[in-house]
Formats: C-alpha cells, sequence, structure tokens
C-alpha cells in the first residue's frame, strides 16, 4: 500500500490532454472551452447537439451517517466511476466543485484521496474555472441592486427591515457574518443590518445548480424573493431588473466543466451547493449532459443518506426528471464502530460486536433508500485496519437486508479495487427494475412533506413546529408555494436534530426552528437547529503553512 | 465610415485562433494556457525561457486633460498597435484589464472602439481569466486573517482603531463603503469600523502590476501594512504568515493574458490598478514579457499625462527599469476646443480659435513629457466633425513645440488610419535618441517629490500640507519608507485640484489632504482632493438593460 500523501499520488499522475479525456465521450475538440491542458467546459451548442441521444444509468453514492471516522463518499464515488470504465463500461462521474474558502481554515481538499482522484487537484480546490467567483459576483450585483434601489428613491417600497438577501464570499470570514451596512452619511444610503454568507450558501447557487437551460436559470433568478414591502408584499430580483444582467454573469460558468480521474477516465465538476440549506448535488446541467454522453454515470450527493440521498432524491431527480438506477451506501468498518458506542482513539482494535450495533445505522439507510424504489449496494470503504471478521459482519447484516455489501480498495488499489463493486452495481442495474419515485407528492402541505420525511426515514415520531412556522408555512401555501419541495437543515451526524444521537435512534420529535422560501431554486428551507452559512477559520489557519515552494508547486494545502 | 456599434464590429471580425496568434511572437502552443479558444495565459516556465533575449522598443500612449469629449487613449493604442504591424513591424500592444462592477452602472466597456479594438471584447469586460477575482480572494483572505487573528486573543496587539486593511468587491456597491463589522455577539469577533473598496483599489492590484516574479510578489504581499499597535508599530501581512497563502491564490492570475485585435494583432490585457491611489498602468510583467516577444511594444498609462504618464514614469519605469523610447500623446480636436472654453454640444461647430486656446493644454503635456526625455509624438484621434483648418491649427501648434501631430482614423479604418503615425513613431524611435530618466531622484524628501511634479509639471506655485501630514511623512521618511516614489491622487480633469480649471492653469496650489504608505506595492499615496474608492450605481443602472439574447449573446453591455 502506498504512503505517499494524495498530493504526491495526483502529481505522479499520467494526466492526459484533456482533448483526449473529451475524445473518449466523443466530444470534439472544438466544442471544448479548454481552461489550460488539463480543465475544459463544453459549449452549450454541444449541450444542445446531443439532446436526441438516449440517456445512461444514474447511480447516485450516498453514505452512512458521517463521523469524525469519515466514509470517503466522493473517493468511493471517483472510485466506482474507474472500476466501471476497467470492466469496460463507458461512465462518467460528476461532482461537486469545492469551495475555497475553507481550503484556508483546515487543510483539506475535496477531490478524492489515494488512487482515487480527480485531477487537477490544486485548481479544482482553488480557482477552478471561475465558476464560484461567477456566482459570488451575480448574487453581489443583485445586492448592490437591492440598496441602490433604497437609495435612488426607493419606488417598489421595499421594507429595509424585511430585506433577505444578504451578500456572498467565498472566504471563511466570521466578522462578515453580522454586519451594519450603509453607514457614514448621505452618499452612501440608509444604513441596515444585514452580513454576508459563504459562497456555497448563495441561493443563486442552488439555481445554478437545479436551472435545466438558461431560460430556466434567468426565470428562477428572476423568482428569488429579495425582501418584503411594509405589506409583506414579495419583492423579487426581476422587480429590480436584475435577472437578465445575473444570468450574463454566469454565462460561461454554466457550462459544464471536464476534468480526469488519476486513471484518466472523464470527470465533471460542476456546481456546488450547500448540503444544508440546499441540496448539495453538483448541476443538473452536468448530470443530464453526462448521461447522453456515457452509459453510467455515478454522482454523489452532500452528508449521509438523510439529508444527501433524500434531497437528491425528492429535489433534484423529482425536478429534473432523473431516475436513478441505483444507490451504493458507503460505509467504513472503522465508521459502524463509532455509531456502534466505540471512542475515536480505539478504532484500530477488532470490535465485531461494535461493528453490529453501529451498523443499525447502515440498515435504517438502506431501508430508507429502498423507499425510494431504488436498489442498494453497499460499499465498505477499506481501512487498512479493518479484520476480516468486522467485514464478514458487515456483509451479513446487508445480507439480511438483501443487499449485497462489497469491499472496496480504490484508495490503494484504484479501480482494481473496485472492480467488483462495479460488477455488482451493473448487475443489479441489469438484474432489478428500479421504479425510483419520491417520497411524497408535490401536492402534499409543506408542514405534512417535513412529517412524512421525518417519520418514515429519520424514525422521528413526530414534528414540532410553533405557530409562527406553522402560519408562515401556511401564507406560502396561500401564495401558491404549496407544491415545493422541503429542504431540511438539520445536523448530519444523527438522524435526528442531536449531533451527539448517533446509530439508529427513534422516537425523537423533530423541532422546527425556522422557515425560508427559497422561491427561485424553488424549495422551502426547514431548519432544525443551528446552521451556520459563515463559517470561521480556526486559531492556526491552514492560510498560515500554504506557500509556493521553489519548484512553484502549492505546498501546505493539502 | 462604418456605422456599426462597437460590439456589432467586434463580433463580425476575423477572430483567428489564440495559437496562431501566439504564433506570430513564436510562442509554442504547448506554452499557452487556453481560456476558450481565444484567450490564454502565458506559462510562467516559457517566460523564463525567454528572459536572455533582447528588449523591443516600448512606446506609451497617453493623453491630454480627458474631457467629457473624449480622447480615445486605448483605441489609439490598439490603432498603433494595429498601424506598427501594417508598416511591417512585429509590434504588440499592453492594455490594463477593465473592472467588472463599473460596467452595471454606465453602459461602456474598456476594449477599445470602431475598428480599434481588442476581442473578445464581452469576456475582456467580464470575468475575462478570472485575475480581479484571484486579487478579491487574495485580498479579503488578508482581511478574514486579520479579524481572525483578533478574534483568537490578538498575541500581535493590533489596535482595533488603527487598522488600515479594508476588503474589496468588484462591485459598484456603495452601502460597503462604511460599515460595521463583527457585530452579531461573542462568536463573530470585536466590532469595528470598516469597509469595502473596488478590487481595483486594492494595494494588492498594484502589488500585481509592479512585481517582477512570484518571489518578488510574494515579499510585497507580506510587507502590506494590514494596521498598527497602539504603540504605532507597524503590522504587516507576513506577521500574520499570510503573504504564502495570497502568493498562491496569484499563481494563474499573475500570467499575462493573450488576446487579439480585430486585425488578429497580438495584445496582453494584464492587472488594471486604479490611476488614483495607485499607478494606472498594466501589469510589469505583462510589458517585460511583451518586451522579449516583439519590436515594439505600445502601452497606455490612466488618466492625462500629467497623472498617468508620470506615474508611468516615476513608479513604473523607475521600478522596473523600463526605457520607453517614444511617447504618443493623445488629443482630439473636440477636446481641446472643450479646453478652450466650448461647451460639450456646440463641439461639432467649426472654432479654430477655441483649438488654439484649448491646445495650452497639450502643449503643456508636451513640454512635460520631454522633461522625462522621452520624444513625443502627437495622435490627432479623427472624428468625423473635425475640419480641415482646425487639425492644422494642432499640427502648426505641435510644430512649434518641435514634435509632429498626426491624424488617425483608425476609428473607422482600422491600421490603415494610423499608418502614418505608426511611421512617424518608428521615425522618432530611431532617429530621435530617447535619454529616459525620472523626474525626481529616489533619495529627495517625500514632500519635495510632491513639489517638484507639482511645479514642474502641473504649473503650480507651491503644495500645501498641514502639520499632520508634514509629520506623518517625516515618520515614514524615519522608518525608510522615504526613498518610495510618490503616487499622486488628484481630479484627471486639470493639472491642478479643481476639476472645472481646464487648459493649462498656472500659480494654483496643490492642497495635500491625506497621505497613505502602500509599503507592498512601494509607493506613497499623496491625496490631493476627494477620492472614490468605492463607486456607486446610477438611479437606472446599465445592469437593468443587460441580458442574454435569443442567440444566447449578450446585450445592453456596451
Amino acid at each position: 500500500m502506498s504512503m505517499k500523501t494524495d498530493i504526491e499520488i495526483a502529481r505522479e499522475a499520467n494526466k492526459i490532454h484533456i482533448r483526449d479525456v473529451a475524445a473518449k465521450l466523443d466530444i470534439p475538440e472544438a466544442e471544448l472551452r479548454q481552461y489550460g491542458h488539463d480543465k475544459a467546459k463544453l459549449s452549450q451548442d454541444f449541450i444542445n447537439s446531443i439532446q436526441s441521444k438516449p440517456d445512461g444509468k444514474l447511480v447516485l453514492v450516498t453514505a452512512i451517517s458521517p463521523t469524525p471516522a469519515g466514509e470517503g463518499k466522493t473517493t468511493t464515488s471517483v472510485g466506482l466511476n474507474d472500476g466501471l470504465n476497467r470492466i469496460g463500461k463507458k461512465s462518467v462521474v460528476c461532482l461537486r466543485e469545492p469551495s475555497l474558502g475553507p481550503c484556508f481554515g483546515m487543510k483539506g481538499g475535496a477531490a478524492g484521496g489515494g488512487k482515487a482522484q480527480v485531477i487537477p487537484m490544486e485548481d479544482i480546490n482553488l480557482h477552478f474555472t471561475g465558476d464560484f467567483h461567477a456566482i459570488s459576483a451575480a448574487h453581489n450585483l443583485l445586492s448592490a441592486l437591492i440598496d441602490n434601489h433604497i437609495n435612488w428613491g426607493n419606488e417598489l417600497g421595499i421594507d429595509v427591515r424585511r430585506i433577505a438577501w444578504r451578500r456572498v464570499v467565498d472566504m471563511n470570514d466570521r466578522a462578515l457574518r453580522h454586519i451594519v451596512a450603509s453607514m457614514g452619511g448621505l452618499g452612501n444610503g440608509y444604513p441596515r443590518e444585514t452580513g454576508f454568507d459563504i459562497t456555497v450558501a448563495s441561493e443563486i447557487m442552488a439555481i445554478f445548480c437545479l436551472a435545466k437551460d438558461f431560460d430556466d436559470l434567468q426565470v428562477r433568478l428572476g423568482n428569488i424573493i429579495v425582501g418584503y414591502t411594509r405589506d409583506k408584499a414579495a419583492i423579487r430580483a426581476k422587480d429590480l431588473n436584475a435577472d437578465g444582467a445575473m444570468t450574463v454573469l454566469l454565462k460561461d460558468a454554466f457550462m459544464p466543466n471536464l476534468v480526469q480521474t488519476l486513471e484518466n477516465n472523464p470527470a465533471f465538476i460542476h456546481g456546488g451547493p450547500f448540503a444544508n440549506i440546499a441540496h448539495g448535488c453538483n448541476s443538473v446541467i452536468a448530470t443530464k449532459t453526462a448521461l447522453k454522453l456515457a452509459d453510467y454515470v455515478v454522482t454523489e450527493a452532500g452528508f449521509g443518506a438523510d439529508l444527501g440521498a433524500e434531497k437528491f432524491f425528492d429535489i433534484k431527480c423529482r425536478k429534473a426528471g432523473l431516475s436513478p438506477e441505483a444507490v451504493v451506501i458507503v460505509a467504513t468498518v472503522r465508521a459502524l464502530k463509532m455509531h456502534g458506542g466505540v471512542a475515536k482513539d480505539a478504532l484500530s482494535t477488532e470490535n465485531v460486536d461494535a461493528v453490529k450495533k453501529g451498523a443499525e445505522n447502515l440498515v435504517r439507510h438502506i431501508g430508507n433508500v429502498k423507499k425510494f424504489g431504488v436498489p442498494v449496494v453497499v460499499g465498505i470503504n477499506h481501512f487498512i485496519a479493518d479484520t476480516e471478521a468486522e467485514i464478514d459482519a458487515v456483509k451479513a447484516i446487508a445480507s439480511e437486508q438483501g443487499v449485497k455489501a462489497i469491499t472496496c480498495k480504490h484508495w490503494a488499489l484504484g479501480s482494481e479495487g473496485t472492480a467488483d463493486l462495479a460488477t455488482e452495481v451493473v448487475r443489479v442495474i441489469e438484474g432489478e427494475n428500479a421504479q425510483f419515485a419520491p417520497l411524497y407528492p408535490d401536492d402534499m402541505p409543506l408542514l405534512d412533506k417535513v412529517k412524512t420525511i421525518a417519520t418514515s426515514l429519520y424514525g422521528a415520531s413526530d414534528v414540532a413546529a410553533d405557530s409562527k412556522v406553522r402560519s408562515q408555512l401556511k401564507e406560502w401555501e396561500a401564495a401558491g408555494f404549496g407544491h415545493l419541495p422541503v429542504c431540511i437543515a438539520k445536523t448530519q451526524y444523527s438522524f435526528s436534530t442531536d449531533a451527539k444521537l448517533m446509530g439508529a435512534p427513534t422516537g425523537h420529535v423533530i423541532p422546527v426552528r425556522e422557515v425560508r422560501l427559497s422561491a427561485g431554486a424553488e424549495f422551502v428551507v426547514v431548519v432544525c437547529g443551528e446552521i451556520m452559512t459563515m463559517p470561521g477559520l480556526p486559531r492556526v489557519p491552514a492560510a498560515n503553512h500554504i506557500k509556493l515552494d521553489t519548484q512553484g508547486q502549492i505546498e501546505g494545502l493539502f
């Protein structure tokens, strides 16, 4: 097993020119908008030209409830894609773009790991092709237009106390969470409280990832509710004539980004909405384009299956008309042991009982995914300390649920380690007939949608919402927003709203703290607990150690 | 004469692939980092590889004091480059990158006009290759690190009342000029007053444009003074360990951008610092790289020659060791008439007397440029209503100053209209021996530098500075900053600080309002009048009318 770091492995990759990656999907070089030799966007004309092609098979990679031990969802997605290509299938992986700001907080990076990575990882983790910068600019243009409108007379009668639209920056900057703006006198407008979120939390990021085409993008941007009048009438971005210019700012960003895995297989990396106040999946346009170009498309969704897969199904697939044909739930022996009560520093000791106990979390997720009518495969992301007995325990438990658990060694071996998983995924798709359906119908009342998710998937006994929340939801239903899906924002660490309640809790109540209408993204955010939309930096930020080395390579980022 | 709009002309251009533009400068395709088919960055390795080549001849295009009638400095720079290529010279034009924010205020664009444009103009005016976004990110990372350091205990003892580093956004957003940040309680840090500037006003933009290489870039970034302790000891970016990560964020941006003119001649567009609180020229790395690749390099500097050319000479050329060989001063008959007292709506009527009177502005600029030891050519940027008698008057006045004034018709005719100008520029370079020297020596006291500029170039009798300013300059001299050049920030419309005083005023006093130390950019900003570092949007912003048309092309931007 390689003891090299991810970045060392990535730099040793036998990277091919992006035109040769594109050629694997029959994309002509002229249809690429290259960004250097190793990144490209696909032209809108090309995307339009392939619409009559049949769709490939869509596979979602999701995971058990995350623990500090890690699961490796992105890594497994990349590994499965390499595995599918290895067994002769034409496959593409579709991933989210990572956010810039957090790179300067904790050492990290979100481009897979070991021998299952997408490259160029430095670029992907930094500015990449500029998509997030374009989203920030579109967001902040709308912000500037709101205050400008008020400054010049406020013809629309925007109530400055009821402005819902903040500003964004792709940086972890806690000082901007809550500010007083327009200070300093007459020329600077009317002082008011507001703040900044990190760019991935922008509703524009969610819209960008759900829009089908430019027309849909502009309509959704126009529908953003930026605030209300004193009479609580909604003011939308289109009332400020902002939608056209915002769409123009997103013109290039909206084209999907093509890169490659370490094994030179194609990967689309496009869009990256927050997985709590948004739906946490890459762009619809990337996924749909990939489906036209490959026989298999592997994608992932943020957090565990309770949040990520549910939103993938109920928001993205429902709205984009996608029908996933298989789901891989990633688990690790280490994480199952944590769910079974083992402390982080004791994870390297064999503990079959803890694996079995913790597997109740896995079992719940398997059952949940099946409720959407999609067959499941469990991927055991192998760690060196895992024992045969522990792995067998996971396999046996999966088997009781009627699904196969396959050991994956992509981190150490690349596609050689995921050929079995790929084979099982293909078998399941060809042998079992997925009958995907969302969990709840469009016309269910909003609070009932929350209850359905909480009771069917989270094991909760009920949902608690005070009268303010209930009447807000009723108002939105009366205003024609009742048909929207709900987007639950809760801790990813538990089926409950208590992050410490691991495993598979039952009988708990899900308290709804607040609801937010994303009228452009077309969902209602249901906030169940603290959510942070602007992270801070730690005491010793990673930025302290990031620099160019004497060869001009980036040091300290990973 | 074409009555097409700039954007119509640009869209009809016979654009060639950027690799073919690069081939004209013998840049191998492998050394390009393509951004689509029509933009590319040059690799740092390639730049390193050409350092032993001889330098071409550097030509500055500057102008008379600007008026609402317009002069066409960028257009003439592009036209001269096309003209030089037309007469068989290998020439490149080096321009500044335009700022995104102002595009949403006034309809505009900064990529030339008529048949003298650089393309793709939409991209150049919007995100281009992402350089400004990278500069914003580097700037705001430092901002976040300052407040983060204070939040975690403020080990360096930064006085929160003495923080000099603000935040930036590339958007005209007056609401952010003056804010109170870190509101909202314990988790968000210590509340304090601060604000945002537009990205082009960032000291990082100036540093980016003056740095010779990555090492110099990192040193300068580290030297930025972000604030002071209670004892007025300077805190620098390097004290926060921010310089490495900031350099990493600028890694790709620092490579010069190659595009083409409408006539397929090469153009570098790289960097774009404010021409008031900074020096207003494109990057040193682009200019120096161009000099290694071509026989002639045409470049421009912001505002009129009193600000633009002076800073180009005294800051950029002095610091980068550049020796310009000729200067073109752009004038228009219309603008000279405005300097001669004609109102904007009467400019189309022949008025030779007003031309002669207004030409005192041109005469002052000619004399000023000669003080730097560089020969001058006047470029009369031709407008359709100009009469023979008016043009002859300009030529006669130039001739009295010992320089030729050449009529240029690049707007209507492209290079056919600038062949004469190009021929004269070549003649002057070959015939007259430029003996470039900055206006003042490094070791002159800071206030004397200001006085030298004011009395030699502005026609002022003196400089007024109160004791606070004087003692601040003395303090900086004692701290070792006395050798820095000064960067005057005053109105561009007059040699005085009164924007309405056109022509060539004398005997006025230049009041110094404030001084600022740009320790990373390595100059002292001398503020003489109001300077706005965050513009606002007008009552009806251009954004209202910007959108994609049915063909997916941008409408309303120009």
